[in-house]
């Protein structure tokens, strides 16, 4: 018979023991808030809540790829900004009929994303009920010296690059991919970032969020597209175009940015930058959005889900 | 017929007209992450999940109250370091079966307690599910200049207070309670408070943990526990005497604290800060843990139960 969940106290103590040493200055272990330590930095927060049924099938993923998603894709939005990945706040709703060693993988596979970004689980909460698995953290990072990448930046003549290659991430990819931390930091380094969004609702849905808080448009150039073999797999069972897979499929977490022509240049000489193939797939114009196939364009609409907001009053 | 969820955009939009104006520096609006701005001060952390049948029951508490709850937890949790509480991330796991009205009423509840703490809303992901309703928020605050209180830093010969009155909060505080959030901003003015927490889990079981922390034990007035009425309502029903429910019971979200014999005697002179009553409830001493009834003195347990956690590695 399984082992059962021997209550929070017993699962916290276990948890300490997964955490590599500490060489922060983080206090406030235990208490009722932790204590970050002070920095020159501005903090970047996101949030995400993983629940089974809707973002994953626990019985399919298993819980260590879960753990390991519910890490990443908090990770993607602080990439998403060039931001340094700092400190991490779990919170789980587990099925009571959870037993513990699923709970340990889960756990696991949280902190393996989290070492390998060194990141440190600082806080959080843990329950048990009657309901599906529930994961929400929070993540706290830092901006690098260039400030944060907004989505606002975006200028007329910028290029715009996509790292890595899009859609049919259902088959595994939205479960196994690698934030793209590492990218983000060399490329904020090397060039000059206008403006970057993370893949999480779809290229076409995600770059349009630049356009419409830069106010400029772009043309995509549809050759240019780096279609990825899941999306041509996936095609054969849908019906769609491996094309509007890679338009529309959400969870590529690729990073989608744009620099000046110059910087770009630059960038198309590498062809790659931190081992992730970068591809120039379109330039910023004054308006609209555009799928440009040849010499013919067509509008493109902004396809995928909505699942995330940050909003300030 | 009630009106359905109209999606998580058209919700967000709803959500960022009920905030007040933002006087902040806060950017980030609508990007990968919240951006918050500078601060000389250290940031404190803290997360709550409620969850559905485990932390409430929606059809008795309403939404409105589930809502004001889930912000007031993490609020209490920043009284305790003594903090400003700045910063709310919300993320909901939304039953698709909940009409809008209901998800509105909760989100008013949480805006309510936010708007009367000064907290701004600053992101958070919305999810519909189907599960029962999750409302996991991440309290970011700062701390006063006097630093955060921690558990840790309770000396012997301390006098120990408690705010307000114990027991019983099953009855209705543990979702109307008002979080002692100017409380501490008051007394961290006037006095060096050693330690403090807030009850969570019952007063026995909070305070132990300040004992555990400051290596000190206490002594414990029976006389003089300030006895919330509604546990007396509820002894008669349960067989159990009021102090036990006052000792043990748990969501009073008062806070516990001590203070040198000085200012422990000017607390006690002045009999409420901030309009709230503070008791003289024992002293801290070498070691043990007890419960002085006249002359006798018997071991006191930690009652309550466990459900949160702050870790670092």
């Amino acid at each position: 018979m399984a082992s059962q969940f021997p209550g929070e106290f017993s699962f916290i103590e276990w948890v300490k023991t997964q955490q590599p040493p500490n060489k922060t200055n983080l206090i406030g272990i235990g208490d009722d808030c932790a204590v970050l330590p002070k920095t020159q930095q501005k903090m970047l927060v996101t949030t995400d809540m993983l629940m089974e049924g809707s973002c994953f099938i626990l019985a399919e993923a298993g819980a260590y790829r879960v753990g390991r998603k519910a890490m990443a894709v908090n990770l993607s939005d602080i990439a998403a900004m060039a931001g340094v990945p700092k400190y991490a706040f779990i919170s789980l709703g587990l099925p009571r009929t959870m037993p513990y060693s699923e709970i340990q993988l889960l756990h696991r596979g949280m902190q393996d994303v989290a070492n390998q970004f060194g990141v440190i689980i600082a806080g959080g909460d843990t329950n048990t009920w009657d309901g599906p698995l529930t994961v929400s953290i929070t993540l706290i990072g830092e901006t690098r010296s260039g400030g944060a990448v907004l989505r606002s930046g975006a200028q007329v003549d910028d290029w715009i690059f996509v790292s890595g290659s899009l859609g049919g991430s259902i088959l595994g990819h939205h479960l196994d991919f690698v934030p793209r931390v590492q990218l983000a930091a060399e490329l904020s380094a090397m060039v000059s970032l206008h403006a970057m969004v993370d893949i999480s609702d779809g290229l076409a849905k995600d770059f349009s969020r630049i356009l419409n808080a830069s106010q400029v448009g772009a043309v995509i150039l549809q050759q240019a597209i780096p279609i990825n073999p899941a999306a041509r797999k996936l095609a054969k069972s849908t019906g769609k175009r491996p094309l509007e897979h890679a338009l529309g499929d959400g969870e590529d977490f690729e990073l989608v940015f744009t620099v000046s022509a110059v910087d770009g240049e630059r960038l198309q000489k590498l062809g790659q930058v931190a081992d992730i193939p970068l591809s120039k797939i379109g330039e910023i114009v004054e308006e609209g959005f555009w799928l440009q196939n040849g010499i013919k364009r067509t509008p493109l609409q902004p396809m995928g889900y909505e699942h995330q907001f940050v909003v300030g009053g």
